[in-house]
């Protein structure tokens, strides 16, 4: 058993559920708060504590649940500041990417999504996401283990501390209504959606998997240009039958909206409902550019939309429709995607920054909205729904914000939400709980030298 | 005289001149570097040195020229996280900036600024321009010492060791067409465009600034809406006379713009333009709702713009032009502004990336590009034309940003300006230097105890 007595903690019961009735951040912030930490779940929650009882350990700032990163590539941290080389047009983001899936092999993999998800753990995330498709060898072939990449995976976030959902996600064309794979491509097919589904459940039933507390499994559907409609049905039916996430890339570029178009007469979203993907196990990742009757879809079905700011702004995707998401009552979680940023205050301030910029109107989310965004929501769509808020019950997770460094020095515990939020970053974490083990201490990761690991494993991973 | 090794070093001309065509951010970084500084300027450079001379000082990561801030409210620091309350609406933000500037003295104003500005030199900002307009006492009137607020801003530049370019502001009426001043209001009016210049003459020629190596003098027009154009032409005037800059808010939100349509028949720029405000010494602040001919007009008479992303995502200003305005060949600064966020690498990246947001397009700045707004285009609309470069006679003014935190590391010589521009922040700044003196060394403030002295001060103005 272990105590922690938070100086401040933020209580909100951290749901954006029905239109934009997320907590006022402000109000659930208390002060002088003991969270009992029992196993790996949190035991008790007592607030008036004024000061911290004897043996507790003593977290000076703000104290949050640990953050759900809903949406990764983790080999895209390699790509970090070297897909701008003149000014850095699409392609050559694109070129370098694919360069880079053709390179990788399951060492070097495990080594650059170690060091990857400790910068999340760092970040204050501890549960990520991995939207994962890189199955198989060079030439296309499985690895003698089909799951070789996957167990890498897993290896990586179990060294690194994080909570783990694979998103195993079946890639079958190369192009809406089956284009060819490319080279590079065929490291993510598994030929047909019934190989991908067999080797999907030989891993939910492998040891790496059994007994795991930290570690789950999901389906995803890449993008309606990588799967087919009938396809799609079948993952649906397949998360389905196992109460899995299900999720799905959608409309992150207008030309993908387009090619649907032309090819079924109807948008992603109306694909993947007619497919019976969409209800609340389903995340949409991106939904950058959705008509109206995409966002009624999402609202009526009870689905999750992903946003990934940073990456969206840094692809020129363009900004989401998360005014229009709110109002029609879908919940909204947050993802790093390709990496360019890996901060969760980043992420989740930018949902409402740029819905600002696009409406020239300040304050569609509030502060507890976008808390909301990064812990509980993020945890549901990756299927911890025992994850992601600070109540009885709950996995121990938690995040420590110092609040003295210049960008937070000032603020009071009234603001300290908003504050946060808004003028926080990652180098603000100090520490960080996950299943009730201290991964973060005095803003080091306890068992990864980051630094070493990170630039090993991307100097590695390029010629 | 002290030798300064950098391990890389970005020798950039970095002016972004004609139609983007600024610096390919690769190619101009060096690796072995040194400098030589004597008194407060570069007196010589050196390439392809492998390792330290003998008692030179070593830098490691990459060197750049000092930042510099273009655009500053310091007392804005204090509403930090303190405008978010429920959603945050722009009242909400307006309300709370009127209700501080009611409430400062000179004895609290320096104290804030003090911290503020050590806040910005932390961050890689070696000069800032301060857009002062809070002149007189709580009642309008002049104090003792008309320029007592203005010497608080000096002073507090001098105590954080920023250089300062002071823009002091004229601001005459509440509206356009000559409103009532509301009781706030009435402290930041001279009474009459003559006043204002007598009292500013009388500053320039004050001891304070007289023998200063790290203060300068230039005049402002607060916008459109609050200077007449007769008194805007006398200011420009001024300015000429004194081969001063000039500075004015311009089309910050569309309401100015229709405002001034309404009453002129003219955009702001265009009145600007009328009153003979354009050219060289002109910066335009904002610049964001433009009209083509307004970019035309600016490309014309070689006038800067400074943006200010952070803050035009904070209040939901809206995105500006900047491809727009790299076509017409109009050099562009950042500035922090309402300082919701004091980082130079999360401005200049906003320029890009919000760019991308509103085109969809990747790369119409290139990071040599970028780097130049934030260093050489910066000082020159600061008056600094021998500060921002790091060239043999230019201003010793370096910032040295590690490339061992978790953001960073992986990077090598090739791509570590892209990686500096997409990734870095203010944590990463680890030394600086002003004129030849070191002001953050291991990443702290060599003088201030940041964290204590920007809680200390603001709290003061907070009841």
């Amino acid at each position: 058993m272990t105590v922690y007595w938070c100086e401040l903690a933020w209580l909100g019961t951290g749901d954006a559920d029905a239109a934009g009735s997320g907590d006022d951040a402000a109000g659930a912030v208390h002060a002088g708060v003991s969270i009992t930490v029992v196993g790996d779940r949190i035991a008790a929650i007592d607030t008036e504590v004024a000061a911290p009882p004897p043996g507790a350990v003593r977290l000076e700032g703000l104290t949050l649940p640990g953050f759900a990163n809903a949406h990764s590539h983790a080999f895209h941290r390699a790509l970090r500041g070297r897909t701008h080389a003149d000014a850095g047009s699409f392609w050559t983001w694109r070129e370098r990417m694919y360069e880079l899936a053709a390179t990788l092999d399951p060492d070097s993999y495990r080594a650059l999504a170690t060091a990857t998800f400790a910068e999340m753990v760092r970040a204050g995330f501890t549960c990520v996401g991995e939207f994962h498709y890189l199955h198989h060898d060079r030439l296309g072939r499985p690895y003698t283990n089909a799951n070789e990449m996957g167990d890498a995976l897993i290896g990586a976030a179990q060294a690194a501390g994080i909570r783990l959902t694979l998103l195993d996600t079946c890639y079958l064309s190369g192009g809406i209504g089956g284009g060819e794979l490319s080279p590079v491509q065929r490291r993510f097919s598994d030929g047909d959606v019934g190989m991908w589904a067999e080797r999907v459940d030989a891993l939910v039933g492998s040891d790496t998997l059994v007994g795991s507390d930290t570690v789950r499994v999901g389906g995803a559907v890449h993008s309606v240009r990588a799967v087919d409609p009938k396809s799609i049905s079948t993952i649906a039916e397949w998360a389905a039958n196992r109460s899995a996430p299900l999720h799905a890339h959608v409309s992150e570029q207008p030309a993908e909206n387009d090619q649907c178009l032309a090819a079924y007469g109807r948008t992603p979203t109306e694909v993947l409902a007619d497919c019976g993907a969409l209800g609340p196990r389903f995340t949409a990742v991106h939904a950058t550019h959705l008509t109206g009757h995409d966002v009624a879809l999402y609202g009526s079905s009870g689905s999750i939309c992903c946003l990934c700011p940073t990456t969206e702004r840094d692809l020129a995707d363009g900004i989401g429709p998360s005014g229009a998401l709110r109002a029609a009552a879908v919940a909204m979680c947050v993802g790093t995607d390709s990496h360019a940023v890996i901060d969760p205050f980043e992420e989740i301030r930018a949902v409402e920054l740029d819905e600002r910029l696009a409406t020239l109107r300040r304050g569609t989310h509030r502060p507890g909205d976008l808390f909301a965004a990064g812990t509980a929501v993020g945890h549901r769509s990756l299927g911890w729904h025992d994850a992601g808020r600070l109540a009885i019950g709950a996995l121990a997770d938690l995040v420590t914000v110092g609040l003295s460094s210049s960008r937070l020095a000032g603020t009071d515990a009234l603001h300290a939400a908003a504050a946060v939020v808004y003028a926080a970053t990652s180098d603000d974490v100090h520490h960080v709980v996950v299943g009730g083990q201290v991964v973060v201490s005095d803003r080091m990761h306890q068992r990864i030298d980051l630094a070493r690991d990170l630039r090993r494993s991307i100097r590695q991973v390029w010629p």
